[in-house]
């Protein structure tokens, strides 16, 4: 598409609340906003595609807090802030002195002195995550009123106990990619289940954040799980409330096959049940470690009483046509590769490893366009001026 | 203040020692250079708070080395070096091959290949952080002069077992701010005084830094602390020799009382006793583990004798007009707050909460204009070049 | 030498094979690419010391994935970085979810997103290095051609199981330098001698990528070692090769004196066997603690029953004029500096240090011309350019 068109996509929208805002969870935002991000986010891989530098920042920080492993964030993060020239500054909690009594609002405010934008996973406990980053938002904006920090560092949420934003958006650009655009999707079925897996404990917030953002522009959206394997009520209804505004649907089953009949998109995946999430949070709080080992055991035994639910040839031939786009956030336990058996079996997996490579490179564009639309007060004049520019990022 | 204004201030001072040297001790620097040091901070923060960049490198690296936790000097170095346009680089000595038998002289020289500077922490062992520092820098210039080296990479000590240059300075910032300017401290009281800590191990060289700093501008500077707690023999002669010169006065008591009896600024900080901070040096040494823990309990247990210095709202209203300002390092150990009891009560603490987070804001700027001092032949020139120039740091 | 003259010994050398591609071992590349990288390493330097700038990258990523410890390389690959404009970010496998089933292609895709090149150390399990790197390199290529990567990152070899091209291109650039040119270096004698050491488990990529490397420019070689420290058989072999076709000569001896012998250039250093590294790294992959520790002490052993091989003052006496220059990769084990006994004397080591320090100094520029060997078409009109538009590194 030609840059000038896609800028296009930006007109009439009222995206003004994201700016100098913080990206905490999707439904938090407008139509308008999300339509705003995912035009924005092609519009900066159209400016490296065509070795244009998108830099908005001469200098300051993105700092990156990570409470969880990550790969694929990290570097997507760390990409995404090296596109507008802000240098990543990772926050390692291990080498600071948090330990030492810090609050934190101390911490929020005393790493933030030339921090732009602060990215944050805190995904591990039920109840937690979100609360930290609502509260590290609110302080340091406090600390920018007071005079403390000389700009409103804003903050993009990695991942939390509720929604998983970036990961969300990159997954709604590959099926605009993948469609052809984003009314395309409109009726297309798509289903997001629990798939068995043998490691336990995988975070909640993926398929939260898909329901809560995947029923906005009028898909039809089914969530299937084993009983016991219910995710937050708080992003059901979200996702009913969403589906019914947009003239989608959302329904939740109990039968992996009911999700896969005629999907035209099928996001197989693993994760944890949130009242054992709930019960893992209060352990921890705890430091009963025993009481981890022994919750740990009963999972693995409750997953292993689901090992059907698992993405093989002939789930996929349930699918509309037998091909529907299946998808998977990564890294995938993958049967007979990563794992004896997991999520999905290897042939399926192989056969869509570029696609879903490809959806995991939408991740650094949704974060640099959250940053730009938190930065910028005028998105399109200013990417027009940066092609326009044509500052070549690479000089080879 | 008008920018050029601020400018002025750097007229007819003598600072070209600061010029291609390092920064190890606040009173190893001439009056003129201090003051140099106080005008290019807030000429770089008028800077950026004009969204004008302040960058004078197009690459280079900053090398930091911390042997000891931090999170505000870590982000203060961090952004002083982003706001030049230097790389942060991080020395992890457990990453390196330190253990292989490398000498600190042959480290140094490894890691400064492209480092206009280096940061380096090391505040944990008396008599050690120094002379590493000493040594360090003196391994680097005959690197330079050799011509091993392109660049000398200058040193900041960002803390060692005798000063905290970096510390001091911003809080002298602070309190210049506060007071409307350098001129109006003098004659102030400032009281520098231990606190009760339930923690122990705390370096001595947050009040031997204010001491022979605070002293070198008429102010009326008194040391409390109880007895057992002495700071070095060597910085309270520097102080002493200080307020001689500059026309105010130095007093040590073991009162905290006395030094908060109509003191216009209060600094309670807790320390380890001198001594113990010597024998702790000597049992790591030795790697004698229960010596330490034993050197441990006997630290807390003296602390403990002492739990009568701490800074309460009736401490408070000794001060002049009960309304001095309080002033803390930070992270504090707040009674009722981060510990049971602690170094200052929750009120106290709280209400000059804005003015500490101020107070460390100035760090960044503090170091960014040491190395600027360091790096920049004609810094008034630059100053003035870089304000006109104007630059936009962020394009928003 | 003037900087376009420098820039003529790019002339007439057919180096194109360079462009867009891996560097993983020296003898891959033809003499011409290799003359190219020497060329362009000086002309670099040449533009740093004139205060120049060398950015060819307006942003953009260099990741480096370090699986052994590394304080030379680490900062020599991060200030090539950062000298032609990339910013650092180190791939951390601790803090990624390589532990969660994530193979090796899904890693390189995933941490490749806005990477132009990627720098790996993987030194310490034989067959095992070399191997990764190459499937690395091969994941990505296909990640770039599937349109995954927006662009191809390149890799750089920081030290694998059989070569250490940056190590040995470094040394190269150092003989150079001290000789007067590379022709200067047709004929000159280079002893590559093994040394005594009282740690175990030196890689042996150091020794093999020197003889691999000197044998190609018609100098007279001799690798040195007791028996049992046999190099792998095909780097040897690489090195015959290279001697026959470069009118060289290359022979192995297991006489110290023998090698040292009217040498020009002598590099002892120690290394482990090449048998009780392939022995390790099976003990390594069963996770055999106990046959480790085993194997370490009959390595300490055996090492210990070679403690005459070490480079003392009368070891020196043997070479041409008692002269040669003495070379180590550091760090190195010094008899009563920082061992009782170690590869070299104190007063040897010393009296080498300078030049020892600047034949490391030349690391960096070596890793950045392969970079910009890699990206830059047309290298020699791009440094003329670069030294043309005289941008000022550093406003000093």
């Amino acid at each position: 598409m030609d840059f000038r068109e896609q800028l296009r996509k930006l007109d009439g929208l009222d995206f003004g609340g994201l700016y100098q805002e913080d990206f905490l969870l999707t439904w938090d935002k407008s139509e308008d906003e999300i339509r705003a991000v995912l035009a924005v986010a092609d519009a900066l891989r159209a400016l490296r595609e065509g070795n244009r530098s998108a830099r908005i920042f001469d200098s300051g920080l993105a700092i990156s807090l990570f409470r969880d492993n990550s790969t694929r964030t990290r570097f997507s993060f760390a990409s995404a802030a090296n596109l507008l020239g802000l240098e990543l500054m990772d926050f390692d909690e291990g080498k600071s002195q948090v330990a030492h009594g810090e609050t934190v609002r101390e911490t929020a405010n005393m790493i933030s002195f030339m921090a732009d934008v602060v990215g944050i996973r805190d995904d591990m406990y039920i109840g937690k995550g979100h609360t930290y980053m609502a509260d590290f938002a609110q302080y340091v904006k406090e600390g920018f009123e007071a005079g403390v920090l000389e700009q409103r560092p804003t903050l993009v949420n990695l991942q939390c106990d509720i929604d998983h934003p970036t990961q969300a958006t990159a997954d709604l650009l590959h099926l605009i990619h993948e469609f052809g655009g984003l009314e395309q999707l409109r009726g297309k079925k798509l289903a997001m289940t629990w798939a068995y897996s043998p490691s336990y404990g995988k975070p909640l917030s993926v398929p939260q954040g898909m329901i809560g953002l995947m029923t906005r522009f009028g898909m039809d959206v089914t969530l299937a799980h084993p009983e016991g394997y219910e995710v937050m009520e708080l992003t059901r209804d979200v996702a009913a409330r969403n589906a019914a505004a947009s003239g989608g649907a959302f329904r939740v089953t109990n039968s992996m096959d009911e999700a896969f009949e005629g999907a035209d998109i099928v996001c197989p995946k693993s994760w944890a049940p949130y009242a054992a999430m709930e019960e893992r949070t209060e352990l921890y709080g705890n430091g009963d470690t025993a009481g981890i080992k022994a919750l740990e055991q009963r999972l693995l035994a409750q997953n292993a009483q689901h090992k059907d639910w698992t993405t093989t040839e002939a789930k996929m031939a349930l699918t509309k046509g037998g091909s529907a786009l299946y998808m998977h956030p990564l890294p995938a336990d993958i049967s007979g590769t990563s794992c004896e058996q997991g999520e999905v079996e290897t042939s399926v997996f192989d056969r869509y490893r570029d696609p879903m490579y490809k959806q995991a490179s939408n991740k650094p564009y949704a974060i640099a366009a959250m940053i730009f639309l938190q930065k910028i007060k005028d998105p399109a004049a200013k990417l027009d001026a940066l092609y326009a520019a044509d500052t070549r990022r690479w000089q080879g």
